[in-house]
Order: structure tokens, then sequence, then C-alpha cells
């Protein structure tokens, strides 16, 4: 039965190569939403897709790339994991508008409007003040809805998700998050955001990174599943996914280059 | 029956705008090759794409994009003017193998290897020493020929176009210019060209340039007319295009661009 099934894991960022190809294909995974950049712009982000361009040249027995519902079909039909891409920050797209549309051709399917810091779009989940969405945000959720790319907020602060769930015309997600009520971090999420959210037809997916799981390394199967459970009981089970956060095989200033990117030359802040 | 054909102008870069796309549909025209490019960058060359995507957006009663032969079909049969994209230059490549199939899935489907000056990748056909395909220029003729970009020699020189026409496996084009038997110019074309080209399955497109027509700006539809008819009558008449270079409504100073870009501070060299 299982077999059957579309199963998505919501968010990675391993080191990609064949060996943990063959392992995702292997764990009859239908498809992963493949992080593709942390604070590359748009110049570098192409080559980012490059690079992955050149992974489905060298592993096309074993993965494709996805643009659209029907290649996660087709990913299933064929035995290959699909792979889709997402940005877990808005840099991609500069600060022009255009960009969005451009970089969905390209494969772009999700984007966050920020990634813990302020960005041209919105607040992130670290900053002091949280000013909601700004401006160009308005205009570039607007966007995103028309080309159809998903707007994603796991990143984000408290008032620009709710506002971005407000402003957005289509379901919104949080890719990898979990509740407050099971674990209090600024990264989770508060239950008016996952109500606001959910009620909106939006969906979010579980993260099994430790800061963010009840009792972090030593969260068990059962706090795992009862932090699940109470969530469907509280929010219905229809907006529920997992997004692992999986990081495997990376080395450690990869952890760097997520937290600090250029924009800081302190010691990187790992939590 | 000259309605129910698929006509196609090998090259046309006008200042597009709505009432050029109305004179463009009340032509009878299905598709049309635009230039994009002719010295921007990678990046650069995302804003052009936005900027079509614009124009598509707000004129997609009159115009759609051509991504693949089915969509020229497909402008036919609703009544609209296809537009696919071509670069004059190597320019959107930067240095970066990678970002040939990046930009064939934005749709650019033609590039040329060179725009009069040496590229990184081909000699252009104003140097004064012409050293052939370079060991980019290689791997480039190769990747664009796996992911189906054709490969344009209009403004290279002749041994470099000798060698990419040898080098490449599939057809390639010379999309605008004339033969120099009608014409003696650098940017024309011999009959050794013309006739590896033709023998390859290639085609070439007449220009109406003036400084590439039999008697200038002076050329009568008699003297095109018997330029045609004798290069159909040496080359055969399926290799043969038009790319009008038509450059409607653009200022003065686009010749510069065009002619300069960013390598000269001289006055444009407006030939």
């Amino acid at each position: 039965m299982y077999q059957q099934r579309i199963v998505i894991d919501g968010l990675q960022y391993c080191n990609w190569d064949r060996e943990y190809f063959q392992t995702l294909k292997a764990s009859g995974i239908t498809a992963v939403h493949a992080t593709i950049v942390y604070h590359e712009n748009a110049r570098e982000t192409l080559t980012r897709f490059a690079e992955w361009n050149l992974r489905f040249e060298q592993n096309a027995d074993l993965i494709m790339p996805i643009y659209s519902m029907a290649d996660v079909e087709k990913a299933k039909a064929e035995g290959k994991v699909g792979v889709f891409f997402g940005a877990q920050n808005c840099s991609p797209i500069d600060d022009e508008i255009g960009l969005i549309e451009v970089m969905r051709r390209q494969g772009l399917l999700i984007m966050q409007l920020t990634y813990n810091n302020q960005s041209l779009l919105a607040t992130g989940c670290y900053e002091q003040n949280d000013s909601g969405v700004t401006r160009f945000g308005k205009q570039a959720i607007e966007e995103m809805n028309r080309v159809g790319m998903i707007i994603d907020m796991s990143h984000s602060a408290e008032r620009s998700t709710l506002e971005a769930i407000d402003l957005s015309s289509r379901p919104i997600c949080i890719s990898h998050a979990n509740p407050t009520f099971a674990h209090d971090a600024l990264r989770n999420k508060s239950n008016n955001v996952i109500k606001a959210l959910t009620e909106r037809g939006g969906l979010i997916g579980f993260s099994l990174y430790p800061f963010h799981l009840p009792n972090g390394s030593q969260c068990t199967l059962e706090d795992f599943c009862q932090m699940v459970a109470k969530t469907a009981d509280q929010f219905g089970v229809d907006h529920l996914g997992i997004g692992s956060d999986l990081c495997l095989n990376q080395p450690q200033q990869v952890l760097e280059w997520m937290r600090n990117g250029r924009w800081s030359k302190a010691m990187a802040l790992l939590w």
C-alpha cells in the first residue's frame, strides 16, 4: 500500500551525490524539496541550477527534475525520485520583481520571503522588530501567486508570517518547523500562526532538526508522534506534512554559510 | 494558401511594443526570432527575459513565447505571433558551460558563438586573425547540440564558421547574412561557407540590412530576387530563409550598443 502512495519530503539540504540518490530511491520516497539557495543572488543561483542539471544528467536513472505536479506523477510511474527546488531566502530575485517568473521557469517552485534576518520582502524570526511584509514583499506575494511559486515562511517572524498568509491568494507553507507548544524556539510556530495557516489551506511540515524538537536530540519517536497527534487534533490532519530538514554528509562549515551567509563576520551563530 | 503556411522571420531586433506586435500579427507571420542579447552577461540576460515576460503578459492576445516547434504550431493555430529568442553573442553564458542548459530552459533557442569580435568561443568576422573555434568553443558546441540550442555563425569569421559547421553534430544556421558573390562585405558569406553549411543541413537567412545588400540602400526587388535565385540554383532551395535583420523604431544609439558594447570607448563603428 505504502508503495502506491506519493511520499514527499518537504525539505532537505543534503550533500547530494549518487550514493545519496540511491539511498533516496531505496527509501521509497517519490519526491524531495531540495534547498538550492541560502544566500545566493540571482547570478549565483544560475550556477546552483547548472550544478543540479549536471546531477540530473549524470544520475538520470535515479532522479528527475520536477516543474509541475504532473512531473511528480511521472517520477512515481518511472520509479525515479523527483527533485524540486526551493530557496530559503529571497536572494535569487535580487531586487527585481520580474526574476520571480524567470526563477519559476528555471524550476524554483518554493521561496522563503526571509531567512532569519530582515529581507527586502519581510522580517526574519531572529530580528528584534518585526515590521511585517514590505512594499516589495506585497508585490512579490502577488507575483508568486500569479506564476505559481509557493510562499514559505519557515524562517520568518510572526507578524510577517500572519500578514503573508493573509495577503496571499493561494495557500502558503511552512515547510519545516514545529509548533511552539511542543518546543519553545524562535523558529517554531505559535498556535495563532498554525491556525491562520491551516484555515487558509496551508501546510506545515514537521522538522527533525534537534533544536526544533521536544527534548532536542533526546526526542523519542513517542515524543515526536505525540507532537504530531496533538497538532492533528487541534488543526486537522489535512494540512500536516514532514519537512525533515535533513542535512546529511555536509561539512560543519555549511552551517556557517546557512547562518551567517555574507552578512556577519562574527563566529557562526550555530543555533 | 499563404495563410496556411508557417512563416518565420529568422532575425529581428525591433523596439518591441504593442503597436509593433499588432503590425507583426497583421503581416501574417507565424513566428519571429527576436534578438534578446547583444552583449549582456548572464545576469543582465535575466533582466531581458523578465522584460519579455512582461510583454507576453501584457500582450497575451497577440504574442506567445516559443520553447519548441510544438509552440510554433500552437501559435499558428491560435492566430498569435510566436516569439523565440536568440543571442547575437555568447555573453549570456559568461564563462560557464552549464549556463547553456540554463539559458535554453529560459527560452534562448539560438546563440551566436561570437559577434564581430573574438569571443571565448570563436573569432568574429571583423578580427584580423581568425584562430577558429576555441577549447571552450568546442565544449560549447557539444553542449548546444545536446540541449538543442541552435548555433548561429552570422557574425563569425570564415575559419571559425567552417570549423563550427564541421564540429557540430546538428545543422547550424547563419540567421542573417548574404552571399559574398552578391555583395562583398566581411559580414557576408563565401561560397565555401554556404556550401559547407547547406551540405550539412544548415540554413542561411537572407538579410535586408543595406550594408549586406547588392547596391546597398539602392537594392531593388529585382536585385534581391536575383541574389536569392542564384543562391538557390547553386545550393538548392531547401536551406534558404529570410533573416530580415529588421530594426524598427530603435534610436540611433542602439547601433552603438550593438557595435561597441562595452569593449570600445571610440566612436561607434557603424558599419
